[in-house]
């Protein structure tokens, strides 16, 4: 693991302004999402020099067309932009990044703040669940919110309405974070603007991955999910019908070796499927906060356990350049099926770090996808 | 294990009209519960035998006065009301006994059976609850009776109010066992005797282990939830607030290796407090008869797994005959808190019968008191 990747793995990184807005410049390039964006660190050193190879390692990959690379301009004007509402970056491995969050899997590099940024790396649940919650689920959260807050743990939550909203409401005295799906500058649902206001006025905050003045769409959420489940200790769903978007983030928890806890309700209430489902697949039957701060305090003060780690794999290998050749191997190995990158090492014997440099070739050019657990397919 | 204990366990005992009325003697008399009449047939070999010796065990046990031994006329006049409502006794052991119940802990040696006693050897699921029950928890019970009758299994509970009757209620096409805390002649409550009216023309029964003409005091409803769990593959509880007596009958099917069902509710309703606590501590949630169905068919097949019999444990032992100075160490060895047989064996260090022996006349004097999981204490 070189240098750089060292420091992020130990939170031990303070990013000038101009690295800092380089490292916007790269995660807002094309087809550059969080864990290529670690690769390309690991590989070059600085996100500067990533930015630079950009359209060579594009090219190398088969791209028909020159990448998106996001240019000075570009990431200056989403400073300012952040500036004007008193919004900033924190990047992964910076002192006030959370820390569950970074040793999740694929952290956002850089996370826009809005509020209390010393709110992030207090130990933190989530609360979610259905927007059309009923009286005695929102009363739920708000009990099982209060309660997290007397015990000094923050709640994190999405700022949606029912579930989310009751959370966060019951949660401001304590501090609360609202992780969005769009931009940090987007209130969603836009009714809860004085709700956030609220929020960011009593210590708490907002954050999000993505560009300032993104509108989310539909399939933004459940990445924004994976942040929630990501910084949490635990995620609480409270009402989840069937096959709703709390059952993703509960999903996302269990992926990240987090506790997951559902309220039970009557099997007669359809926004009671989705949490007595969660309990049925093992999640932790909640009734009372208790409950989860018992299972939260062990936590307290041990270490995140790291997932495991793109950078990690990538360090073990000894370094090789790798030819036209050993590309043609990787995209034999590939195909619509998602396979964990370990299983390409094998497959192939082609060094580890080789296989590593390919598959970011493949994936600036817009080849390949990469999938939770390591693991890529052909586009 | 003797003639009369193998052929117990095996279920292939055919008892005459004249063994009945001597198990039913034995069992009406004073200080013979269940496990003391099992030990007393595999020393005696048949009730006559235990009868005609009952004085003289509890007058060497230590009884300052006779111990009340049933007549043969209080047999008889209780054959008689049996007779008069059309009931009769099955035998443990006989081919009609329930053969889940048969290997529980302490089965009763007779059960007396109202209605159609063919119905106790289908494979039956219990569902029990709250009386003061919600409309949702009843729609529920409803539910899973309807599901589990559709299905071939017979529905088992105790004629309550509320989860009980919506159980038999909605079980009566299927076949459906009411198990008395009183006398199989005492309808409780009383406004449920049309409901077991029913029962017992649509193929179903109810059944006790208690004298006829017995009016069920708080105490005997534990004790008969014991034959709701044994009977049973499974127990399912719908409605339970935190103390209540559907806990205890899901303690004792879980005592016997059966499983145990809980419906879940919202922790706002207290009615759910009980059920939820019990999925906490490893119940499985049920929402649907499936989840039911999908675990006991594999138990339908299989034997029954018996728990550790006090008969299996006797027959091992070479037999003694224990004198003054072995009845002092096993009082001795006793005191107010129940330690296991076994437990007294090793530190007696006398030979197994001789410690059951000793323990049958301390406990037929009323000097001991049984426990279940083969223990005993002072009285």
């Amino acid at each position: 693991m070189d240098q750089r990747a060292v420091q992020i793995e130990a939170g031990g990184v303070t990013l000038s302004d101009e690295q800092k807005l380089a490292w916007l410049r790269l995660i807002r390039s094309e087809n550059v999402g969080p864990a290529t964006f670690r690769s390309l660190i690991n590989h070059f050193g600085t996100a500067q020099a990533a930015i630079e190879a950009l359209p060579e390692l594009s090219r190398r990959g088969g791209a028909t067309r020159a990448i998106r690379v996001a240019s000075r301009t570009d990431g200056e004007r989403e400073m300012e932009a952040a500036a004007r509402i008193g919004a900033h970056f924190v990047g992964v491995g910076e002192p006030h990044y959370p820390p569950w969050l970074r040793h999740a899997d694929a952290p956002p590099p850089l996370l826009a703040v809005r509020g209390e940024v010393r709110c992030l790396t207090a130990p933190a649940v989530a609360i979610v669940g259905a927007r059309n919650a009923s009286v005695a689920g929102r009363k739920m959260a708000a009990l099982l919110a209060k309660g997290l807050g007397d015990a000094d743990l923050v709640v994190v939550s999405g700022l949606a309405r029912g579930i989310d909203a009751a959370a966060h409401q019951s949660a401001l005295s304590g501090g609360t974070i609202a992780v969005f799906a769009g931009g940090v500058d987007v209130i969603y649902p836009p009714e809860h603007g004085a709700l956030f206001a609220e929020i960011a006025e009593r210590g708490g905050c907002g954050v999000s991955e993505m560009r300032l003045g993104w509108e989310p769409r539909a399939r933004d959420f459940p990445r924004r999910n994976r942040i929630i489940a990501g910084m949490s200790l635990a995620t609480i769903v409270v009402e989840a019908a069937a096959r709703s978007g709390s059952l993703i983030t509960a999903r996302l928890a269990l992926e990240q070796n987090r506790e997951v806890f559902a309220v039970p309700g009557s099997p007669l209430d359809p926004r009671a499927a989705g949490s007595n489902n969660l309990i049925k697949q093992g999640a932790r039957l909640v009734t009372e906060v208790a409950d989860v701060i018992e299972a939260v305090r062990p936590m307290l003060g041990e270490e995140p356990r790291p997932v495991a780690s793109f950078a990690a794999a990538a360090a073990t290998a000894p370094a090789a350049e790798p030819d036209d050749s050993d590309r043609g191997r990787i995209l034999e190995a590939l195909g619509p099926t998602p396979v964990e990158v370990d299983e390409i090492i094998r497959f192939t014997r082609l060094p580890a770090r080789s296989v590593h440099v390919l598959l970011l070739e493949l994936e600036l050019a817009g080849r390949i996808e990469r999938h939770p657990g390591q693991r890529v397919s052909l586009q």
